[in-house]
């Protein structure tokens, strides 16, 4: 069964906005076994946005559509579709329902006229009710094909493909089956990896994919399998997985596909510790990628963000001497960090960053890139240096990551080395 | 002058990578004319890559094209283009020497043959070496047509757009001038601010287009003009900027195309201030986004994030008393934590957060969603409480958004009255 993704908007054209709907859409297609096979982005005009609809039908049997749902005058896709389905335009009384009560009860402002034509539709659509905005998802069959608008605001096309479109998809269609099972692994590159388990790869079923997914020092390996019994399917899939389990163990991190921030909070959670950070130039991204995890707050206690010198003596008691002799990129501070870090703060665990991350403040012998870690206890401190070669959003995306593997890999110890 | 932009790569069809370089050309075409009117994502497939230059070809005069130049089975770019284009694979002297260069000097591995293929190019491309990888760009014309194939390594791909293509497309073709103007609205909806603007919206001229770009609470207005000379185009859309910017000043938070945190960061830069957050429920995400920025080391001294009960009391001093009687989000706490802040660190302003961000932790007073900000310096604190309605990842965004703001108004109001 093969889709395509239209996206429309004059904003993806001239660059203002990444489009970071459509791998989210492709990624829930997949897991129930829908390929897309094409991507389109068009501005919102009408021969446009039209030859698309065109061009797509042609090849694919799902098309799903994002964008150009507003209320204004550039948003043209809902007259548009209802043209291209030869429909006219209708008041949904469910649809006219869900403004209403989003402005009388949400954003607390009087409906106007303009509001209420979004609860108008093409009377040859089924409306899909978006309770998280006030465009309504519209979904027409045309010559066997499904054609599914939705609106660009990614929180409310989420809703309407987590709550509806995949549903009604997998009623639609006799889908195979398909299962995905996905580890991931640490500190080893994609090639290092491939030539690790060349062997196993090459000798799969040509019923089962591997992808590798590598993604700031992480690579993901994922197994995929599909077909018509599902019992087979699991049970062979299994056997494969327990394999490559086995061959990557040196580097394997876990054996669920969760980020890294979930990998430390379960091993925190597990062990009943807790967690604080001290961060210079990760600037608090730690801190955010551990408390974007719903119930974070049994295991994290908090972080002291010490951007500057003054702060890091204020909050974190780094001695002047140490940041003067030894800069704030240096091993000697990330100790002095952690140990203010534990000092001030009830935790059992503590990790401290430093480094620059760029475009400026490099120097010779520290350039961009150059980052120091510690990670411990009120028993043990250990450190590590790393030197990255990426922007600055990249610099600080891989230090996180290096930080939290860190710990993982100090907690792990802590713990066996108590038993 | 119409580009289209092709993307190969089975990634970008299953969801793992999000692609950003489209965003990214579609910016620089811009900026010297050239529109872009379709982008184009299809996987490692034969018939699917050659289709996509078919159908791009037929409406675009330039079709950019990134991806599958790697030296790996899947990647079939280069031996497709070279049938597509009628050559056939000959070594390129230079590119070989830029191969053997990386191998020797930068990644220090011995030569393997398949590196050395990785130099070879049809013979019908002008070859657009790409000192960055091993990977040649390639330069085809037919039929009045351009067709430039890169790398889809993003740096690699910006280096040999920004050192190459873009100059050799400004050569090649006669561009009308092409010129965009944004500003930023901050607290009022889309179809409220189309209310607005209907008159002005309604009189532009036909070259003109207004584009609405709503984020997080904050909507973009974009007005774009093109045409041939650029003076009679600048002045115009100066003068239509300025209306626009009249009629919606009392929601104009600035002129420029740039984020909240840089709209704050270069407020408190011209102020020559410097701010600190105390944060609970965004959980450092306000640091991140402050110090995402380069150079905000200027203004930014620091954070400290009191995820817990515990740590509001060790690292803010909130009282005990007021936790208990009060509830870690009220408006009595976060007004002790920006104190806290400012009594313990060197900062000029201060901006505390504290909230329930879901999907647990609501109370029948208190659901999910409700944040008590504070924000303000040593004479005075303003509070303002809001109600998110969103999942968590949305609410703690606009949490940091709205703080922010709010922030910026204080700045504004302080400053104002300073004089």
């Amino acid at each position: 069964m093969i889709a395509s993704i239209i996206t429309i908007g004059d904003e993806l054209l001239i660059g203002q906005v990444i489009d970071t709907n459509s791998a989210w859409i492709a990624q829930e297609l997949n897991k129930i076994g829908i390929r897309v096979n094409r991507r389109v982005a068009v501005g919102d005009r009408w021969d446009e946005i039209w030859r698309a609809l065109d061009e797509e039908a042609a090849h694919a049997s799902i098309i799903l559509i994002t964008g150009g749902l507003g209320p204004t005058a550039d948003d043209i896709t809902k007259p548009l579709l209802c043209k291209y389905f030869n429909g006219k335009m209708v008041v949904n009384e469910e649809a006219l329902k869900n403004v209403t009560h989003l402005f009388e009860n949400v954003f607390k402002r009087p409906l106007t006229p303009r509001n209420i034509k979004q609860a108008e539709v093409p009377d040859t659509a089924t409306v899909l009710i978006n309770p998280r905005g006030t465009a309504p998802g519209m979904w027409f069959e045309q010559n066997n094909r499904i054609f599914v608008s939705m609106p660009g605001v990614p929180h409310e096309m989420k809703g309407l493909m987590e709550n509806q479109v995949l549903k009604k998809l997998s009623e639609k269609f006799e889908l195979p089956y398909i299962s995905h099972k996905t580890l991931i692994t640490f500190g080893i590159g994609e090639s290092m990896l491939a030539d690790l388990i060349e062997d196993f790869e090459t000798h799969l079923p040509t019923h089962v994919k591997l992808a590798y997914l590598p993604n700031y020092g992480l690579v993901r390996l994922r197994l995929t399998s599909s077909g018509i019994q599902k019992e087979i399917i699991e049970k062979e899939l299994k056997a494969l997985f327990e394999q490559l389990q086995l061959l990557v163990k040196e580097y394997l991190i876990t054996n669920q596909d969760e980020p890294m921030e979930s990998i430390v909070g379960n091993l925190l959670l597990k062990q009943q510790k807790n967690v604080a950070t001290a961060e210079s130039c990760t600037g608090g991204y730690i801190a955010h990628l551990l408390t974007s995890k719903p119930g974070s707050s049994a295991y994290y206690e908090g972080s002291i963000v010490s951007y500057s010198y003054q702060s890091k003596e204020d909050l974190l008691r780094v001695r002047r001497d140490t940041l003067m002799q030894e800069g704030a990129v240096s091993e000697a501070v990330v100790k002095e960090m952690a140990n203010g870090l534990l000092n001030n703060i009830k935790t059992d665990y503590a990790i401290a960053v430093s480094g620059i991350m760029g475009p400026d403040g490099g120097m010779p012998d520290k350039p961009v890139g150059t980052v120091w870690v510690a990670v411990g206890n009120r028993q043990k401190l250990i450190t590590q240096s790393f030197h990255f070669r990426f922007d600055r959003t990249k610099n600080i995306q891989l230090t996180a990551m290096n930080a939290l593997n860190l710990l993982r890999t100090f907690m792990l110890a802590d713990n066996q080395a108590a038993k």
